[in-house]
């Protein structure tokens, strides 16, 4: 369980650190000879190189490898819309887990304004800066728009990790679950419930992945062609899922289905829910810090592979799997954009980091502090981006 | 001299460390329960103290001790607009150089972008994240507008440092320069070759300081009441400067001068202007890499007193010297403003890091590196926003 005096554990470290990053030197500077190699009249010359050549500024300083993290604070972890300043303790968090597991430099800014055009410029306006943008913690329906329109107006990767970092995450832990339930085939029945950022996202990124019977329930209800109440979102879903036209609630979607991923709140989920699912339920229950249906009951319900998003449960969805990596291989292999075939590519190294052997019902996806990952993730994305870049030449030459 | 391979030295040097600074993490985290508690679950009680209270974020995050280095790239060294990206090199310089000598984490952000109105938005959309601002290498007279905005709308200090930092150090250099020539009266006639930024704020600071006999030349013309190529800056200036109402050149000015401040171009000084200047002149050519005239030249013409801003010649002229611990005092008083009473104290410090029996010509001001300096400036710093806020709250008072 988690510790009982973790708040006031939490308040005196970062307390006593005054935050968790520092922005240090590579280069000592003691001599005069140095100080004119880092800085004037030397560093001129480094300046001039990159006026010669822009694409330099990627090799010549810290850009090919800083990524920003932006959030204006308006949907963080559980707390919701607690604004800029409140923020930062999660974002410098981000940042010291990019260091920590990929070696990514990565730098917080919190915005005081939550105006999508205005959010736009100030990313595009930083561009110079960054070879890369995590978007983090910013709500629905907005980060859609936001992500959209800078990954068509920048030439460096995007990447909303609430959306495609979830999403990535939660693949992997289902490629592995099905091979312990083995229900291998792509039209096993699945039930997302939370139709916001990530249970979207996940959505697309399971169709992607091939499986094509998927439903995504919100608070209103099952989204379904012609529902009065769904967000443009949440139409477009409507499209391309539910393709038995289910109307209702989570209770009528979940009856009969193989999978279920919880991205909504605590206790969305009953036993009653988990015994009216086909046969060995996956039952992800994702809420943080309280899920969906905690582990104990799910598994006395029947489920045979339950996930949580907890770090004192087997099977933690976590996208600390995932983001570190991600952008480790995109900036590795130069990529200006990170594609699906990209986010496939680290689910399937996220999947496969739990070998054959080691995997089980409650071992379905590596540990979040399993170092390996990120260097496993960031190698699989560097190796799909060079075969896209690779399959889109032999296109054009053709 | 400066090393005739410095551009291949300074090339190879950046691309080798991929640029100069790196974000790393003060704590470690190889546990669940340091993950528990620098990220989440914990994490988020430190958010929530935030909400409770959002002073605390200077206590609990970086931003206590973080600083923007905010650039346009216009006015970049001696480069002029050379854009963002061919400007990280120097405000990544400027970075390496706040953490070596005052430990302040600085950050560099180039912004695409030369419109005042939306360098002005994007800064101020970002304070949730900085505990002050270095504006850096903005050209006049936009960089006055962009200051002056950020100083009234910002409740954390701006500093732009082309202005501020050269004018201290100036003045810091001056006032151990006329103790050496025995003219330690204010009435000493100063020309300021050079009327843009730097050379503005030279003037005020020094008239702030007690000087009062100032003139002002631009490669226009001696800055006097009533010239039609004056900006409003100048004409400004023009009203509390030049007293006699010099009119014409360099040449016109400088004659009977006791000190030359050059923040202008190569070769600008000529050994007849200085011969033409008072007895014992004091000749600080600072434009860089090539001086208004070099020291040999100008020793050989009769001046007393030489300073450039090469590091290879006695009496560098560094920025270096004021704003790591000008930065440093101020964040650790808590100052949400730069006054001039903290500038004129920064001076009097680095002043008096030439002690009385060191002090002779060739040196007037402490070397560049020499560590000692930026703690003196914070103290002094610290102890004049003490002072400054005693007397405000004692007038409040009265």
């Amino acid at each position: 369980m988690i510790k009982n005096n973790l708040k006031e554990e939490a308040i005196k470290l970062h307390k006593e650190y005054s935050g968790k990053i520092e922005i240090v030197s590579k280069i000592d500077v003691t001599t005069e000879e140095q100080l004119s190699l880092v800085y004037t009249p030397g560093v001129a010359d480094v300046c001039k190189a990159i006026v010669e050549n822009p694409e330099q500024v990627d090799v010549l300083t810290s850009r090919g490898h800083m990524v920003a993290i932006v959030t204006d604070g308006t949907a963080v972890l559980g707390l919701g819309d607690i604004g800029p300043k409140a923020a930062l303790p999660v974002m410098e968090g981000k940042a010291l887990l990019f260091k920590k597991f990929a070696n990514v430099d990565a730098f917080p800014l919190c915005l005081d304004t939550k105006n999508v055009d205005e959010i736009v410029g100030i990313i595009k306006a930083l561009s110079p800066s960054f070879g890369g943008v995590n978007l983090e913690d910013i709500s629905a329906p907005r980060c859609f728009e936001i992500e959209e329109r800078l990954k068509k107006e920048l030439d460096i990767p995007v990447f909303h990790d609430d959306q495609h970092g979830t999403a990535i995450v939660v693949l992997a832990a289902l490629i592995n679950a099905v091979k312990v339930v083995d229900k291998q085939h792509r039209s096993i029945k699945i039930v997302i419930n939370g139709a916001g950022a990530a249970g979207i996202a996940i959505a697309k990124l399971l169709m992607q992945a091939g499986f094509q019977d998927i439903t995504l329930v919100s608070l209103e209800g099952v989204v379904s062609k012609g529902e009065s109440w769904m967000n443009s979102a949440q139409k477009e879903m409507a499209e391309v899922t539910n393709l038995k036209r289910i109307r209702g609630t989570l209770a009528d979607a979940i009856h009969g289905a193989d999978v279920f991923i919880g991205v909504s709140g605590p206790g969305a989920m009953k036993p009653e829910h988990i015994q009216s699912m086909a046969k060995d339920p996956i039952v992800f229950a994702m809420a943080n810090p309280i899920p969906e249906i905690y582990p104990e009951e799910a598994l006395a319900a029947g489920a045979a592979v339950v996930g949580t998003g907890r770090s004192d449960y087997p099977n933690q969805v976590n996208n600390l799997l995932a983001f570190p990596g991600i952008f480790r291989g995109t900036l590795d292999a130069g990529a200006k954009d990170i594609t699906t075939e990209m986010k496939l590519a680290a689910a399937y190294a996220i999947a496969e980091a739990v070998s054959e052997k080691e995997l089980k019902a409650d071992y379905v996806i590596p540990s979040a502090l399993d170092e390996r990952v990120a260097k496993m993730v960031a190698k699989a994305v560097s190796v799909a981006t060079i075969q896209q870049n690779k399959s889109k030449s032999s296109l054009s030459v053709s």
